[in-house]
């Protein structure tokens, strides 16, 4: 299996977790670019927004509607920014869908 | 109404329209920091991701499975970056829930 982010689901590779439950794992990005920066995969192995299917949309749903639960529970009252990038265009560089959760002291402001 | 996305949605403000269905409206953002840069937004009002209950995580699944379409409409083959922000910490300035989808020459570099 080359898909590291399926390995850090089944367990072959660590992970510092935040989150688990049946459908997703959120864990610390390694190369954290917000004071709190983690990552929400879903378990099963999509590649990217680039590649999913009607059949994915229920959990994409789920997926987004994690964000803020995951954010409060990180201290991001204030706010937060979620980040899916898709492609090689768009910057993405594991392709396992991924969505980048981030915010707090030290963020990349983007602007908006 | 002071929300200015349901003036729009209502046509009583302007946009530079991309694409529309019952249920959204995509629209070029008006300060662009990419080659292509617009708006997903749902038409009934949402505030944020911080507000969202469970029945609305169908419309975010569809909202979010409408961004590659979206991309690959405007040309953004290789890739693009879909990116939510979320309450005055979190950059947002509209309170009217909106994806960016942005990306091509002169895309924003955000680390990955």
């Amino acid at each position: 299996m080359d898909c590291i982010f399926c390995r850090i689901v089944e367990g072959s590779l660590p992970s510092r977790k935040v989150y688990e439950d049946e459908e997703f794992l959120v864990f610390h990005d390694i190369h954290p670019f917000a004071a709190v920066h983690v990552l929400i995969i879903p378990k099963r192995h999509v590649e990217s927004l680039q590649s999913i299917k009607e059949s994915d949309e229920a959990m994409l749903g789920r997926l987004m509607a994690l964000a803020p639960r995951i954010a409060a529970s990180l201290g991001l009252e204030s706010g937060f920014r979620t980040l899916i990038n898709s492609g090689v265009g768009g910057g993405q560089e594991v392709f396992h869908l991924h969505a980048h959760v981030f915010g707090g002291e030290g963020s990349v402001r983007i602007p908006t």
